[in-house]
């Protein structure tokens, strides 16, 4: 196969530098091909290499093998979850709801992150991984959720990991899965922040 | 190619029609090929035919092409829903909540439902059969929130639609994602409906 490596035979820019170039260009025409139907089983490097213009070689030189670099892109599909005012619990949770779903909501990843998941479901390794790139954004939800049981805008009883889910489950089926018709996610994160602080039962 | 059809051959079976057990395994055969990572777009009648024991001309008898015969399929994994004990509202919706995912827990379900997202999606077609499925699930969790509503269990202003999404998405992330590795979604029903009752909010 003659492959020509354009993303790295480009006269070369000024600013980024050409290696960072180019893993962009591997990890977008990763991405690019999961988000067109390819499944993991059948994605390949040599695949990717031929989207990106470059060579197999050049990607084996920047990750082992499929799996370490399926990992990197789906990291960063993922958003990095933005700092929080910390001014009230509930303004703070509106920021991190917000920002359930996709980064810079990238078209890709309603695309890819629900046929991901059997793969990821296959192996003990894989879901770990998938989990340590979600873990730092649970993160930054607990951390606001610890801090109003603390000052007293949550409930002292508060179960933590509970509430999580409860705060990120319907924004995320909501968003990447399109669960209900009439819903909107974009307008969601008040919606249930404000149902779930007040609760459903008479007062 | 010469495909015996098995399931047709067979003697006659007491009980159960034949033409049913044929209906049968061309739908389980469907569902077995889509759990095993065969995509919607390489999911082919003959795949189908082959694995089910039957020819072709069996399955199109019956569909009338690949799409209407993976509706069909996708409906049997959808629980139809229990009838509920309409004691009270937290009972029931309990009993509905548990019944969130795969219908009798076939395991194909949490395989299959999360990379058939993204085909439903590229159609409203595709959607809006999809709807046709899960819509009637939804209605039964409605009727037990607005009888709730109307007896004064819940909240007279609820939003029942927002409400709904907030049952049924942290259960459905769980079973169907395992979104968090130490949340159990067989606990979860319970859970999450008393946090709902109460709200998070100091009373």
């Amino acid at each position: 196969m003659d492959h020509m490596p354009a993303a790295e035979e480009a006269p070369r820019a000024p600013g980024r530098p050409r290696s960072l170039r180019v893993d962009e260009a591997i990890i977008s025409a990763t991405l690019d091909l999961l988000a067109e139907g390819t499944s993991v089983e059948v994605l390949s490097i040599e695949a990717i290499a031929t989207r990106a213009g470059v060579g197999k070689a050049t990607i084996y030189r920047r990750w082992p093998g499929k799996e370490a670099l399926l990992h990197d892109a789906l990291a960063t599909l993922k958003h990095p979850g933005d700092e929080v005012a910390g001014e009230s619990v509930r303004a703070d949770l509106i920021t991190l709801l917000s920002q359930v779903g996709p980064a810079n909501h990238d078209p890709r990843f309603a695309k890819i992150m629900p046929c991901i998941v059997p793969h990821l479901m296959r192996s003990e390794e894989h879901y770990q991984a998938y989990q340590d790139i979600i873990e730092p954004r649970r993160n930054r939800v607990r951390e606001v959720l610890r801090r109003g049981v603390e000052n007293g805008e949550l409930r002292a009883d508060l179960d933590i990991e509970l509430v999580l889910a409860m705060l990120i489950g319907p924004i995320l089926v909501q968003r990447v899965l399109r669960w209900h018709p009439d819903l909107d996610a974009d307008k969601m994160p008040e919606q249930v922040i404000d149902v779930l602080m007040a609760g459903i039962a008479p007062q």
